[in-house]
């Protein structure tokens, strides 16, 4: 396990992300209105007929490279294909995180249908990824450094509602290769999941530090 | 927070899934595609054409209930929307749990790049979210219980490899309102993540106990 990089230009970025977030959102959409379709047979034909050509015009040219994108200016990883914060990844919400000077992190999104477990609240488990994410976004400065987690406890206060949501995430201390964090998802009416995470430098990063 | 099901007949069930499961499978094939294509800005807007047609089609007519739908022979809950389980949910990969005569949960299945983290591996907030799902589903005998989870933790050994892997999970003690859980990911080369988790049954539902 190692990390490559391609670097992309602000320019490149910029027309990039233009044309291809708008697709995501698109798909975002689409995932929201198939599962609660009720729509004749003939209808969800004509659509798949819709998927298959925009599938085709897609798959022309497909990116090669496995290597993660970083951004020229900012030096951090684009994450696009991340499925909790990506751009162009539709199953992410995406979180867009912000990270502010004291090295804590935030992002604020809305969690629709998509998320749903129990009826009008969000999937535990999607609580879980969003909250591994943020807590290993924080632990390794954005994802600059190489961090795994090693484990992860979520408790879960009560249900979380359907709509908007703010995570939230810092570190509370770090020993040796351990980095220890804890963060919060909270929806209007507060806190309603807590989560703490010790995360690792892997032993190749070690070495080649 | 509370339950409410709608029941579906077997032939109504089979026509439901004939009819959307591809739906659900094609845009699986899309979200993938999507997140590495390189196509130029006139491919995407003619894509985008495709998705907003699609778009407007299955949105004639949407599901108006949010209740769960259960299946009249079995009794189970379809939790077709799930996020981790959803046969209509593109987001779901989808998990197909087994239930063993035992009580234990497993199911085989791929994830593909739309569950990636750090390239070639699955995202371990992806890991999270199908374990604790399982670890919930096993719980709450296949759904059919009102059961929540309390806290989970999740311990990462390794990377999981991007492609086929088994996820698995047992109860080991309940002790009144507590149910204990713990669970397993597996890839190709053994045992990746370990979860263990408590999930307890609600105030209402122990009233109406």
């Amino acid at each position: 396990m190692e990390f490559s990089f391609d670097v992309i230009s602000a320019e490149e970025y910029t027309r990039q992300r233009s044309s291809y977030e708008p697709l995501t959102d698109a798909l975002r959409r689409l995932i929201d209105v198939g599962i609660h379709t009720a729509v004749d047979e003939t209808t969800v034909q004509e659509a798949l007929g819709h998927l298959t050509a925009a599938t085709e015009l897609l798959e022309r040219e497909q990116r090669e490279s496995t290597s993660t994108l970083r951004h020229a200016d900012t030096g951090r990883p684009l994450a696009w294909a991340n499925p909790a914060v990506g751009l162009r990844n539709a199953i992410a919400p995406p979180m867009v995180i912000e990270h502010e000077a004291d090295g804590s992190c935030w992002s604020e999104f809305t969690l629709g249908p998509a998320y749903e477990g129990p009826p009008g609240w969000v999937h535990g488990g999607i609580c879980a990824l969003l909250l591994d994410h943020i807590l290993g976004e924080v632990a390794s400065e954005g994802l600059s450094l190489p961090k795994f987690t090693g484990t992860i406890s979520v408790k879960y206060l009560r249900g979380t509602h359907l709509g908007p949501v703010r995570a939230e995430a810092f570190v509370e201390r770090s020993e040796g290769i351990k980095t220890y964090a804890r963060g919060y998802l909270r929806d209007a009416d507060g806190v309603t999941v807590e989560a703490e995470g010790v995360f690792i430098m892997p032993a190749w990063a070690r070495d080649a530090g």
